[in-house]
């Protein structure tokens, strides 16, 4: 097995099967394009834990995506993909870069869900972007991004219910997409409180990074919440 | 007359005319949302001339624009709008935010033109945003936007042949619209060095607010030189 990646908090080794992966989720958390760093202990554990039963719900709903099984507490094997330099958000409250950003009003429930791109550069902080910038860039091109557009609407319906069934509202998320040998485009990466906004749909208690990004206490409580409420 | 806004470079007043505005510019410059703040000598002058003749040859090419006429070396007499808080760009040539923000090359020449769209917010410092954000935020809706990407593709077309045909590439630029009372959608705001970048055709000399941007000296002598190739 040689590491052919590491990220900020996963790392991706080759197996014996040329077109299976091994990725590993590490404690490591990051903040603020890596400014803030620190471990959360039994993270990689609990976000392979919760990114398995996941990957297994979506892909029961017909979402093809990377996931093959879980093989440890913190390792999962993979579909080898080329992953799509853009990241793919998609909101249904308002939180995070809205309101900091463009003014929106944090827990405001938009009409719509909104999906927004980020070019996948730690070099340039992951800015947004468009679709247009998207195709100047040759990331992707407009047959790809059809296709993204209607998997995120979809996982995001998908999701909302699957999460709200356990008492959590799924305020936002960052999905990555890649392209396997065949050209077909499979979800990648990880879903999991590292990339998602999770609020008790009671409490509107967070249960996610941000308990981690501005030091709100209970961190490792919350990720261990959600997986309970996986479980 | 009441003045009714100042901006950074400009002045807004009423007139005797309910449904007609005098616009005045200022010689005032300030670059990095305000950071950056001088005064350039004959600015104002100089850009109500070239907005002028700007205005009078896309009105004269079907744009529906905001000018009336120009009333005195710095003032223009404008149609009353509401202003929409979309600021839009339009490119050609990879320059600016492109380069800096998302990693194009300095003078690449684009495909196909791209239109971004930026929230018109001193206070938020103009942000990107994208479609998703303006209907979310209601600053415009679908139909407002399909005009708008519509009036900027054809505005792009006719001030690209303009200008070359001045010895001048229009790298990019920047353009605001507003609605009359009757809802139409007008042309509104200025087109000059302090909104569009401008390079030499032959020598690729920028000829625009870059120069004070940067401290490349030449300021005036750059904004004068557009405004002797359009007399």
């Amino acid at each position: 097995m040689n590491l052919i990646y590491e990220g900020k908090a996963k790392k991706i080794y080759t197996t014996d099967r040329e077109d299976v992966y091994l990725q590993e989720f590490k404690d490591d958390a990051t903040a603020f394009n890596g400014v803030k760093k620190d471990k959360i202990s039994h993270k990689g554990e609990i976000n392979n834990f919760i990114s398995s039963e996941i990957f297994k719900y979506l892909k029961e709903n017909s979402i093809p995506n990377h996931f093959i099984e879980k093989v440890s507490d913190t390792e999962m094997l993979i579909k080898k993909v080329e992953i799509i330099k853009v990241e793919v958000v998609c909101r249904n409250i308002a939180a995070g870069s809205l309101v900091k950003k463009l003014g929106f009003k944090e827990g405001e429930e938009l009409e719509n869900p909104i999906i927004e791109f980020y070019l996948k550069s730690d070099e340039l902080g992951d800015p947004l972007f468009t679709e247009e910038h998207i195709y100047a860039l040759k990331l992707a091109d407009k047959h790809d991004i059809g296709i993204i557009r209607k998997m995120t609407n979809y996982i995001n319906t998908l999701l909302k219910k699957f999460f709200l069934q356990r008492g959590i509202k799924l305020v936002d998320f960052k999905l990555e997409f890649g392209k396997d040998k065949h050209g077909n485009i499979l979800l990648a990466d990880e879903i999991s409180p590292d990339t998602c906004r999770f609020w008790d749909s009671l409490t509107n208690k967070k249960l996610d990074k941000d308990r981690f990004r501005f030091d709100l206490g209970e961190v490792e409580e919350s990720y261990q919440e959600i997986k309970n409420r996986l479980s």
